[in-house]
């Protein structure tokens, strides 16, 4: 049995756990965000401790990190996480960690997390896609993760899936527009400001409020206006989960992220419009399933990073 | 050196030639593709004496066909070759053959040709589309080709890029539909229809009868209408080129196909639009480019595959 360390960086938390071979998760620690190289080496050093185990046994560390990591010059990029603008990350945990470490982005580590333990296990063609307040997909084909040129692949965030131009596309990406959380908020909105709805109610009156959880619980409790919101975002979602399965061909897609706490809801209008949109010989070999990790996709991810290192290519 | 032959079946001729292990074409052959496996024998003997070797020294026969290649069963569909419905053709190929076949998609042997020998030699991250009467595209990411779990990967035909649904989008894809040869065409009847355009004219007086080579030689004379409907198709294609390099992050993209014969018009256009819809740093990064080898793409890849069969792995 070999052990590593995964860690998962995000924006307002750090999760860090021992992981083996198997994939067995030993004591989940974690710790805020704050001053993020400190707060890894702390939740490295807690879960390690967690898991009673020395580090001598630990094959590497793998961390998980909310942005780019460049593989070439070992440095990362994650906007949400202040000073990291190209900082030597891998380097400055090495120094300070008594183990090797290997860093990568979130996506990557939640589609290799999907891929090794979760549904998609084993599946040399996986797509893991996460809508939250942005959208992104990490990616493997022929069993090898797709990185692209920059270290930037998968940012589909950006697919082009409506060509009647607005101006906030330059900003986030067209599909991230239309079809993340806050365009279910922002939809939502729009119609509470002609339709009767209980959004409003939750919302304390103010429309500007409206978040994507509001939309969700109110849509469970047959909201028309409610409802009309997540169709919409479904219909654009759908175009680009299709636009993947037509240009990858994959065995699934994995859907993961904050707004997919409605999956129950989406999932099967999703499949449908994929259906209409795809390739129809891809829609159909391909599988469209909820992530059953959660979370814990990135932190088995990471492990995995560490402990087959040659996997990220 | 080390030689292998290159075959090229298209619907309606199949090109072959021997080429050597620097990507040198010795002597390129044609035959009408009529009785498909009979013609290709016919082309690989003729090809051999052209070149002036023996068969003992090609390393293997590459064979690219028009459909798709079941990597698995060995089998091969081609729609635009009669018969071609998951015929055994590489077994009846190595029967008849006395060198061992290997077979692809044209769109494997396109991007792999470009690859060796093209505009985008030694780049690890490439898509050569094809756009003419339909629209495909070849994916290398990594270095390794990308089959996809059904061998169908590329279908970018049926990229989603306008949600406004039409009929036709479920018999050829929606970007196909909006952005290949005969969506240029039946633009510009519609617009030829509606203000004077020289295209009437060169159609015989026949709206129906306008081709998109009409569009184009209309377009290089400044026609109105066959510019406009180039831009219109042009705004499309933009979307589809631009979400395979969000998705990819690729170091090029290659152009070709039959429309791109008209690339030094449709070229600088793409490129603006594609750096309008595209993730900013992968659309600054990748290069877009009209192909230079034309459909010696195809015979180079095929050779190629002969020659290193664990590329296409």
């Amino acid at each position: 049995m070999s052990y590593a360390l995964g860690i998962d960086v995000g924006g307002a938390k750090i999760a860090a756990s021992v992981a083996d071979s198997d994939g067995k998760i030993h004591h989940k620690i974690k710790v805020p965000t704050g001053n993020a190289v400190a707060q890894i080496i702390e939740a490295a050093h807690q879960a390690v401790a967690a898991a009673s185990v020395s580090w001598d046994v630990i094959t590497a560390a793998g961390v998980a990190i909310p942005g780019i990591y460049y593989a070439e010059t070992g440095q990362v990029w994650a906007p949400n996480i202040p000073g990291w603008d190209h900082i030597p990350l891998r380097a400055e945990l090495e120094a300070k960690l008594p183990a090797r470490v290997v860093v990568d982005s979130d996506r990557a580590a939640y589609v290799l997390g999907e891929q090794w333990k979760g549904i998609a296990q084993g599946f040399p063609d996986v797509v893991f896609v996460a809508v939250g307040t942005g959208i992104g997909a990490g990616i493997i084909t022929g069993g090898k993760l797709c990185r692209g040129a920059g270290d930037i692949a998968g940012a589909i965030g950006w697919f082009a899936v409506d060509p009647r131009k607005k101006e906030i596309y330059k900003q986030t990406g067209c599909l991230e527009a239309e079809a993340a959380g806050p365009a279910v908020a922002r939809r939502a909105a729009d119609l509470a400001a002609r339709v009767p709805s209980r959004m409003l109610e939750m919302a304390g009156g103010c429309l500007t409020t409206i978040t994507a959880e509001m939309v969700v619980e109110a849509a469970r409790q047959n909201d028309e206006a409610a409802r009309q919101a997540l169709d919409q975002t479904v219909a654009y979602l759908a175009m680009g989960l299709a636009n993947l399965v037509s240009l990858l061909n994959p065995q699934m897609v994995v859907l993961g992220g904050g707004l997919m706490q409605a999956g129950d809801l989406l999932l099967e209008p999703l499949r449908r419009e994929v259906l209409e949109w795809a390739q129809p010989i891809a829609a159909r070999q391909v599988r469209l399933e909820l992530t059953r990790l959660g979370e814990d996709a990135g932190l088995l991810g990471a492990a995995r990073l560490a402990l087959e290192d040659h996997v990220s290519g």
